[in-house]
């Protein structure tokens, strides 16, 4: 297959770019590189010391004989030109991750916000319009997030994509309707993608567009087989507090000494998933594509669930680190329940990594590894949901602590 | 009050913000002017002669003692001179009806529809954003439509805003949730206000903001009390196959000797509210602003609902004019239900105008009056939703017939 991957250069599109690549398919690198630039706005960088594009492409090619195809495109504010790259190149596949994915940074200032929104909206939109313009019959992958939901609100499970109810018509009669499930997403990044679901709604319908819409928990971990292959082959890893996901930043905090940092009581539940099975569920996701004219087919991209205070524990028991309960920066309940359906991809053969298994590997391959290279003063997360709570971050004496010790 | 009137330069902003300036408020007009651009690029103009808005605000001072003041803002694409105006002026309500508003323009090539999402979700997150940098703590009132919804797929009434479902817990026991009725839209259109409301549903749980959603019908009429106080005063009315909403049309082909131009057979129910009653419900809107932290607000603003052969039965009786069934441009359903509470605005105290009353005036007053200014090649709908159906519309005899009759 011919598979374009836009946001290839990123956490999750590079593994997946090496994976599929090494399973034969033809993959093009569609990134306007908007991540690396704000690495160099906030002034933090991958833990891992990461290549340029150009020279990861080099590498995988010299060690493989395989050809690694980049273009520099912004899909975002450059329609005309991602649509003659289509029409030109008329992929089978596209893989969609192009976007901004930080919650913490989409909360940071009134201009990510706008930044973000801006970017993700016209990122997704852009591309179907130009895949119904150019008639190319490409199935559409997309990357979006177990966020939107907010939480599983009445103790319910939260299913795959879709929720039958029941509506009285005017005869007193009730007659069953399925529609989307619900969505309830708690920053600017997740409403983003609480969108998206409404443009591929409109998309598939409209246009008979081919979509498959992932919605992915929290991805762990760092390598893959094929980044692991050679040093300049190895993936990002970021720890900082706007782009660093719970669970690397708690390894972080482990290796250099500075105590996990808990929001609240930690009673907030979330969903993961291991990078290798995150690129594993996009294969099998492209190997079964929906037919033109189905609903868009969601899955819940995900293994296991989590408290945050629990997985604390779970590396504090591991590495002796401290744990530090401050102030949330974030606007959500100080408990949530996450129960999530992921029956499909298990039917589909996937062999979840659990944290039992992968953690302590990250610990040792990665995070003690580069600790060096940490930035202390990064590691907190401080992009606040709302100015009152910004206030109660900035004054949380804990936090203070925290500041004054790293 | 002080109220910003946003899209006031359009065809329900400019009687708005006559009404309200009658009533005493200090009205401050924001507009691109995007629509008299548009009306340039499509070549096309206003039935009715339309003066500046300078000008207009001029004519409203002599005749009235009382001030408009006319912003020239973009709000989708210069949100930091928006944040300063909002900053700088402060106002007690904002009323939002600056956005691209027609589903056949949207529909018309792939730039369309890209500008279309590019404005409108811009347009109101830069507002969501600078209401919440700014701190102002204003009304908000936005214009939706009741287009989001589709059709009463179930021959169920469409609530205001809300649905009440029942999900399944992992006990087995039934719980109920209070989720936003499910969104199905039409065109490109119809999908940026279904995204709107998952803007508003965020900006107001997350930031407390108070936000007035009316998911408003098919407007039709031109002539409010205000605007027919001066020749130039008088209210746009677009009569084109893509602004020209159905109602307008047909009255203008009555004038004009060209046959009611129905699409398919004409079974589709639409849902309409006449202009005086659109500008009413939007006082009674401001005048019952939600609490902080409240849900957003939805009323369904219309008040009949109609099939639109009736409707083309209704004016050729009035007039004699002839009926002509031609390809539809639109994919949607052939017949379609649609049945919609509005039992908000009613129990406010809204008094319908209803068709039957005005619409005899409408062709005396307005259409057969300026019929001398139509452009005949101008009247059909000819953007259509896809390739395949752009197709059939041009090859319809019966719509080829038409075009060489006009
Ligand atoms: N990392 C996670 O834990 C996680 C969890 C759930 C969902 N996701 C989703 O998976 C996708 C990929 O996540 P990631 O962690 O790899 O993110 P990332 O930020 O590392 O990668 C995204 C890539 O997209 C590129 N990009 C952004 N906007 C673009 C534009 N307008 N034009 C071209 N390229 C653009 C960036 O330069 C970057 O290389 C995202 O959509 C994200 O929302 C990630
Ligand atoms: N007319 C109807 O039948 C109808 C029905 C349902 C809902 N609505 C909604 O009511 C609102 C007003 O409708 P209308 O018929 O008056 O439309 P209109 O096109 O006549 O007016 C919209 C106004 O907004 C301005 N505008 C658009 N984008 C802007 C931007 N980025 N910055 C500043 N100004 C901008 C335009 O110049 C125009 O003056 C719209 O939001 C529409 O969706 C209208």
């Amino acid at each position: 297959m011919k598979i374009a991957v836009l946001g290839g250069d990123g956490f999750v599109g590079w593994p997946t770019v090496l994976h599929l690549s090494d399973l034969g398919h033809e993959v093009h690198i569609i990134d306007n590189l908007s991540r690396r630039w704000i690495d160099t706005e906030l002034g933090v960088q991958s833990l891992t010391p990461m290549d340029s594009i150009q020279e990861r492409c080099r590498i995988w090619y010299e060690l493989t004989g395989r050809r690694l195809h980049f273009h520099l495109i912004d899909i975002a504010r450059d329609y005309q030109i991602l649509r003659q790259w289509l029409a030109d190149h008329k992929p089978d596949s596209i893989i969609h991750f192009a976007e901004q994915r930080a919650a913490p940074y989409s909360m940071k200032s009134d201009r990510h916000k706008v930044y973000t929104v801006n970017n993700n909206v016209n990122a997704t939109h852009n591309l179907l319009t130009a895949m119904v313009e150019t008639g190319i019959d490409a199935h559409l992958v997309h990357l979006g997030t177990m966020g939107v939901y907010g939480y599983s609100s009445v103790g319910a499970a939260i299913p795959e994509g879709y929720l039958d109810v029941e509506i009285e018509n005017l005869e007193g009669e009730k007659k069953g309707l399925e529609v989307l499930y619900p969505t309830k997403p708690g920053s600017v990044y997740h409403m983003t993608k609480s969108m998206d679901q409404i443009l591929f709604q409109f998309y598939a319908q409209n246009d008979g567009l081919r979509i498959t819409d992932l919605h992915q928990g929290i991805v762990w971990g760092t390598h893959t087989e094929q980044t692991q292959r050679h040093e300049q082959l190895i993936n990002r890893f970021d720890y900082d507090g706007d782009y660093g996901t719970v669970l690397n930043r708690f390894l972080i905090q482990a290796a250099i000494d500075y105590p996990l940092t808990v929001h609240g009581t930690g009673g907030q539940t979330r969903a993961f998933i291991h990078i290798k099975d995150s690129v594993k569920c996009i294969e099998l996701a492209l190997d079964t594509p929906p037919a033109a004219g189905d609903r868009v087919k969601i899955y819940n991209q995900m293994t296991e669930t989590h408290r945050i205070r629990d997985l604390a524990k779970l590396i504090s028991d591991m590495t002796g680190a401290k744990i530090a309960n401050i102030a949330n920066p974030r606007k959500e309940a100080p408990e949530n329940d996450l129960i999530v359906k992921n029956d499909q991809f298990l039917a589909l053969g996937l062999e979840p990594t659990t944290l039992a298994e992968g953690l302590l590997d990250e610990v040792v391959e990665v995070a003690k590894k580069y600790a060096h290279r940490v930035d202390r003063s990064r590691v907190r997360a401080l992009s606040a949901w709302t100015k009152d709570i910004a206030n109660r971050v900035e004054t949380d004496p804990e936090g203070k602590r925290l500041k004054s010790v790293s």
